[in-house]
């Protein structure tokens, strides 16, 4: 398991900036809770006010395997760039869905991802990603906060 | 202007966490952007995965004073303790458009509010504040991304 500091938060993020900019989204997507602080810190870095966000959760499904359900409603108005931010495409099956979900209720609007993680193993590639995860990922924000 | 680091916010937002706790939240709902990577830390902290999101525009009319616009819905299913998260209250209008916003559409649950700063000026006090802002807070989330 590896710890994920801020510091290392903060130098990665800086690279995914320059790399996410070319798209010139226009409206950021954060996904619940994994993906809001690196939301956050793009929409400060690319100057962007217009953030809204989906929460996705994984039901256990006795009968069949694992069922996802995402919970909340974007309404991307005459913009048509926006930005999907999640922390990690770790199986895949949560940004799989949610693009998915977006693009066939949005058809005019284009959509890219970014991740600071990707494991190889993922059943989908986000557009951008810095990092290729080979171990657990301890992120600061899940560390940080606990009460002792 | 002050620049409050990420160490700062990280021991703020513990002493945050042991005093929200007492009112038991079960959903959190956070104010973009300013207050998306405090919602992170205390859902973390809390260990509650319903977090929506809402964000604010302020308008300047130049027949009146400036208006506030509030953009996105929640849904609070059976729930009945939401916790509101924003940075700071500066002249308070955000908040104190918010909440009204909340309480009058959800009359069945109760939500308390909580900023990491509260200026005095404030025309809203939240439930839970941890520091009083006597000069411009200057967010690590609004400095450490800025692109050179």
């Amino acid at each position: 398991m590896k710890y994920y500091s801020y510091e290392d938060f903060r130098i990665d993020t800086k690279k995914l900036l320059s790399d996410v900019k070319e798209f010139k989204p226009e409206v950021i997507v954060g996904i619940a809770r994994g993906g809001l602080t690196l939301t956050h810190a793009l929409a400060e870095g690319l100057d962007i006010r217009e953030v809204q966000t989906l929460r996705t959760e994984l039901y256990d499904d006795t009968h069949k395997r694992e069922t996802l359900s995402i919970f909340g409603d974007c309404d991307f108005g005459d913009k048509s760039r926006v930005l999907v931010v999640d922390d990690i495409s770790d199986s895949g099956d949560t940004l799989k869905a949610v693009m998915l979900h977006l693009t066939s209720k949005h058809e005019n609007i284009e959509f890219k991802s970014s991740t600071l993680f990707y494991k190889k193993t993922s059943v989908y590639e986000p557009d951008f990603w810095i990092n290729e995860a080979d171990d657990w990922i301890d992120f600061f924000w899940e560390r940080d906060f606990k009460v002792d």
